[in-house]
């Protein structure tokens, strides 16, 4: 049987990867890959003020990579790992996309559309719900979002 | 004074033209435009099945060509109208995008997520709500919806 807590958190490391180049390109450090088969198969990272898009989120951006790879919308089979837990836009993107299972890092206690302030994910009313995961490497993913605000509050000083 | 629904009806004939366009092309027809100071800033129609990609929906095409032309991902001050009430998805992109306002066509009792099975464009644990508006020119949306399933359904008779 495989140790899936092992490979969760294996993965979770490409998806922190993702969020620190998002980081570089001082974006809020969110990152998402998709895996199919056991290996990443599609990447993404916030590119929001980069791209002056707001559906520019990791997840979306993931996602329009493997739909591009596969030729297909129907992502199905595939895994989703993103470092934040997802806003209602991506979480119901996830299920727009027929993902099998999604998997967060750090829960998002203002705008989490997982386990936060609603699960779109699993909701029975949907056409689609995915297997939730949450919680792997929670500590590095808030960590970083901690270290990009902190420099934030020090770039902008009291106005 | 303006009278908004006078100006409602007309820009949901804009919608209703790009639903047109995505039924020409046998997609779902939906569509949906834009407004900005009374004029209409940009355009979208439900073109999954063509790009292949799962969160091509006329109001994501919008929003996407509303932050290109603006060269900004806030949409503060316009208007989104579009023919079918939003997903979750859209929705949310909604409010990530600081929409000032949606207004929809016919409801969508199965996945809408402004009246039907939940309102995330006005939730106020989220940090941006929209004004609504519903049921402009519901019948005539509704119709185009009518006769696509309905030929679909000619087309795969049954298995």
């Amino acid at each position: 049987m495989e140790d899936r807590t092992e490979l969760d958190r294996l993965f979770m490391q490409e998806a922190l990867k993702e969020a620190e180049k998002a980081y570089a390109l001082d974006e809020v450090p969110v990152g998402a890959v998709i895996v199919c088969d056991g290996e990443v198969y599609a990447r993404g990272h916030n590119l929001r003020e980069t791209m002056g898009d707001p559906t520019a989120h990791a997840e979306i951006i993931a996602i329009r990579n493997a739909a591009r790879k596969r030729k297909s919308w129907r992502l199905h089979g595939m895994t989703i790992y993103v470092t934040l837990e997802p806003c209602p836009m991506c979480a119901g993107a996830m299920v727009n996309s027929r993902l099998d299972r999604v998997v967060f890092g750090a829960a998002d206690p203002k705008g989490g559309a997982v386990v936060s302030l609603m699960n779109l994910v699993a909701d029975d009313r949907l056409n689609h719900r995915l297997q939730v995961g949450g919680g792997v490497l929670a500590g590095e993913s808030q960590e970083l979002l901690r270290r990009f605000f902190r420099q934030k509050r020090k770039e902008q000083p009291e106005k």
